[in-house]
């Protein structure tokens, strides 16, 4: 198996909703097929699907609830955009569930959810090229 | 912000037991750092965390059940290759729960868990370079 991985798909409640959410992040959204959302991201892609959809693609219990136990991260290279990059996330209707703030291993971060409640850590990362 | 996920961190009950598997399917491990592991892909960086840790350095809720909502694609040049990676997964100790088959959209995929739940979808899409 080659290292990698092609895409992330996130099963959402509403597809038109979240298609909006990230494309004011400046994401740039492929809707060439119908129902399901792909954005062509630097280095993989984002997909967006109905959750129901995806669960059954997938042949399992659409039920769930609370934490997904993942968390995707968006490394930036100061603190500065850390905070610029929340303050995006905010604007275009996201929920800021932790303010940027120096972290235990030495860098600097925050955690905004989309709004299915996925969780995108924003980081700066002094020890580690991310960004 | 940039169109970009750097890292995907998955949230594990047992951090020595899911290292193994994705050590076993040919992921390079970076345990360079105590208590967390990081698998540099050939595209962004998957890191495995204490579930728990996880949670509360999102400061949410550790609680969760069932259905996480999203899954992970690695996608493969053909059908063949879509079967070997799902028995590798199995072999390695995940758990298939699709067989590699043709899918409606056109393609052919399966899925397996690892040893979190996690789904993995393997698939050949003949309409998408992205392998």
């Amino acid at each position: 198996m080659k290292a990698k991985i092609s895409i992330i798909t996130l099963g959402v409640k509403n597809l038109v909703k979240s298609k909006k959410f990230y494309a004011k992040l400046g994401f740039k959204a492929n809707d060439k097929y119908k129902g399901i959302i792909f954005f062509k991201l630097q280095n993989l892609t984002l997909a967006l699907f109905p959750q129901k959809e995806l669960a059954e693609d997938a042949t399992v219990s659409v039920k769930g609830s609370g934490f997904r136990s993942f968390t995707l991260a968006h490394n930036v290279s100061s603190k500065k955009k850390v905070d610029a990059v929340l303050a995006e996330a905010k604007k275009a209707g996201g929920r800021i569930v932790k303010f940027g703030q120096d972290v235990s291993w030495g860098g600097y971060s925050g955690y905004f959810k989309d709004p299915d409640g996925f969780l995108w850590e924003v980081a700066w990362n002094p020890f580690m090229d991310l960004v």
